[in-house]
């Protein structure tokens, strides 16, 4: 299996990757070049449910300044209901005011005539650059292009059409073996720079063939959303753009019914997914080289503040990336967080090797240390004064790429 | 003049840069190198006010994992009458628990006895590196080979003495005219990484020969410090172990009393001075290229918050140091900062250009704006809804030369 690669994530029991990829029955999807990005590279992406009750939920970013497609989607489209996505990548149609509002109904216009579906079941997404009115033109012929390119196995055009610097694959096609037979998960995620820990900050979007009611499709993607997109940063910075999206088709005939051992099952392979999609997020991390693993016990209200003081710190991201063990920078950002809490008794362990006890250095092995932090993965664990709180956060290093690639963006 | 050179600090009125530099009178320091550092770099530094009557004032950082020479100063050093300070660079002191601060102690009780003060009018600071246990000896061996080496033009050695991964000098003495005569004012201080605007965030030492009552010494600080070091943001990180220490000897006999023309134009002089010492911190910020200060205006209760999302963004930081003019970063900050409150009527001006009138895109010569975003200082402002708020953050981009300096700090 090549998907599930972290040790974070729990395979889940009776789930087959399928390798040649591949879309649940019901859906199709395309992606080709409208010509926003550069040398003739995709950036035009259409997915489509072709059976009528498909069923699904959605979550968005919930910073101030949202995204014109975010926008008109929320008001405009029924979230419980979507069949279709029209996704653009290179420019986000984001601080575009009344215009970019009215450019992203004329998306959602073209795509559900493309698709011969009602525009209340079209969700429109775009990522890339904020700030510049979007070619509406060229994305109304490209979405023309792409709907007579749909096919059941353009998950891999898709799934190119929406990256923007995403250096890492993020797709993924599973059969999840249920008590009467078998269903299909498959999911297409973009996003490498603007995540953050507050929630999803990039695109996803999973379909399934399973039969889902819709309340049960808000649930799972809301619980699993939880404890994937919502613990993973970055660079700490809350997107415009951010999209979930979870579509059922109900095109296997298999139920998915709630409380069932087969919900359970089900959930747990969407779960592992989004996991993994989430730190394979975080890997790409815009040229991160390893990715760290903060867990916090101790005050409930404290520990989400430390776990990103520490996750968001870059001076503990440029140690990470220098494979530096330099605990002192996880005290440092424990100690900011906590402010006027002085003299704190703080426990902090790296890769299990107790480096810190009650606040002051713990006699350990240095050459060991320095070894555990040269490995891909690194897990912090911080224990704080008080009780009742515990929580998780995956993030990137912060090295030479990131500056690069972020340095001239638009230039 | 060579001190003042950011054009956001207003040159104070009836002040002459003293271009030898030297201590106020009754001031004498010295820096020498106790082996901290590799390579016979200077390491340690001791200032004393040879003057029994020296008044002072301090700030520290308020970290929940103070280093120890803070604890150290702050439970046993009359802060109002403090005559002298030892610092070495190179260790923190930090997370060292009691064993740290009794070795700070001991450091403490090197610098009295080398200097014929009381034990109580010695401040104990330390920076460098956090978790590691200090070379009390070495420390000890210095701080006595630094007392014969005290002089009134000492501030040099002390100011070279103090300093980590600081490239600029951050050392000025001015003389002021007061109404009664010309009293003398001298600063040194370090800091280019760990700063973040909560406070201080390094160590800031400020002499004068004036007759200062301690409560105005403290007055003074508070309030000068407010308008400089807590303004300020390299990577948003609190340090351990910040601190700020005003002291004045009266050793010019010239009184600045409360309420009157000579104190004002004494804390103007303070004031610059400290400004000027914060921003260039900030220029130094481990590798910066170019300055930023951005100016919110609007709701009392959000300007502060958006501010330092603008000031803390890596995406804003990394544009700042590509010269590039991606002010739809500057939104998306805005828009996490105030997450929930969509949709967000935000002006941005970048160097009184507008780029953004009510979220939207504004036209703009988009020539002007990259010429502009290539200067050392960059200014941003920006308008969010309602009112009574206004505040201003001074921040350093984000380039390689950071990434460099801190991915292999500690090996």
């Amino acid at each position: 299996m090549s998907f599930f690669r972290s040790r974070w994530v729990e395979h889940p029991e009776g789930v087959v990757e399928v390798p040649g990829g591949g879309l649940p029955k019901g859906f199709r999807a395309a992606g080709v070049a409208c010509g926003i990005k550069a040398g003739g590279a995709k950036d035009l992406g259409l997915l489509v449910s072709d059976l009528p009750d498909t069923t699904s939920a959605a979550r968005f970013s919930s910073s101030a300044a949202l995204s014109a497609p975010i926008l008109l989607t929320k008001r405009r489209a029924r979230l419980d209901a979507l069949r279709a996505a029209v996704v653009n990548s290179g420019n986000a149609n984001a601080a575009t005011g009344n215009r970019g509002v009215d450019d992203a109904a004329k998306t959602q216009g073209a795509a559900a005539l493309a698709c011969g579906v009602g525009e209340d079941r079209v969700a429109v997404a775009s990522t890339g650059v904020i700030g510049v009115p979007l070619p509406t033109e060229q994305i109304i012929v490209g979405t023309l292009a792409a709907s007579r390119a749909l096919r059941a196995d353009g998950d891999r055009d898709f799934a190119q059409a929406i990256r923007t610097t995403d250096a890492l694959d993020k797709r993924v096609t599973l059969d999840v073996e249920l008590s009467a037979g078998t269903v299909r998960l498959s999911a297409q995620a973009k996003g490498a720079g603007m995540i953050s820990p507050r929630f999803a900050t990039l695109l996803v979007f999973v379909q399934t063939d399973a039969v889902l009611a819709a309340q049960d499709c808000d649930l799972l993607l809301g619980v699993t959303v939880r404890r994937s997109f919502e613990r993973v940063s970055v660079d700490g910075q809350l997107s415009t753009s951010d999209t979930v999206l979870l579509m059922a088709s109900g095109g296997s005939g298999i139920e998915v019914a709630p409380d069932t051992n087969d919900e359970r099952r089900f959930g747990l392979a969407l779960d592992a997914t989004m996991r993994q999609l989430a730190l394979t997020v975080v890997r790409d991390g815009e040229g991160a080289r390893r990715v760290g693993r903060v867990l916090v016990r101790g005050d409930e209200h404290s520990v989400v503040p430390v776990a990103r003081a520490v996750a968001d710190s870059p001076l503990v991201k440029t140690a990470l990336y220098g494979g530096d063990p330099n605990w002192g920078r996880i005290i440092q950002a424990v100690g900011a967080a906590l402010a006027g809490a002085a003299p704190l008794a703080v426990d902090i362990r790296i890769e299990g090797i107790p480096v810190c006890t009650a606040g002051a250095l713990a006699p350990h092995d240095g050459r060991a240390l320095r070894e555990a932090v040269q490995r891909e993965e690194v897990q912090y664990e911080i224990d704080i004064p008080g009780s009742g709180g515990e929580t998780e956060l995956f993030f990137s290093d912060l090295g030479h790429e990131y500056v690069s690639i972020n340095a001239d963006y638009t230039t």
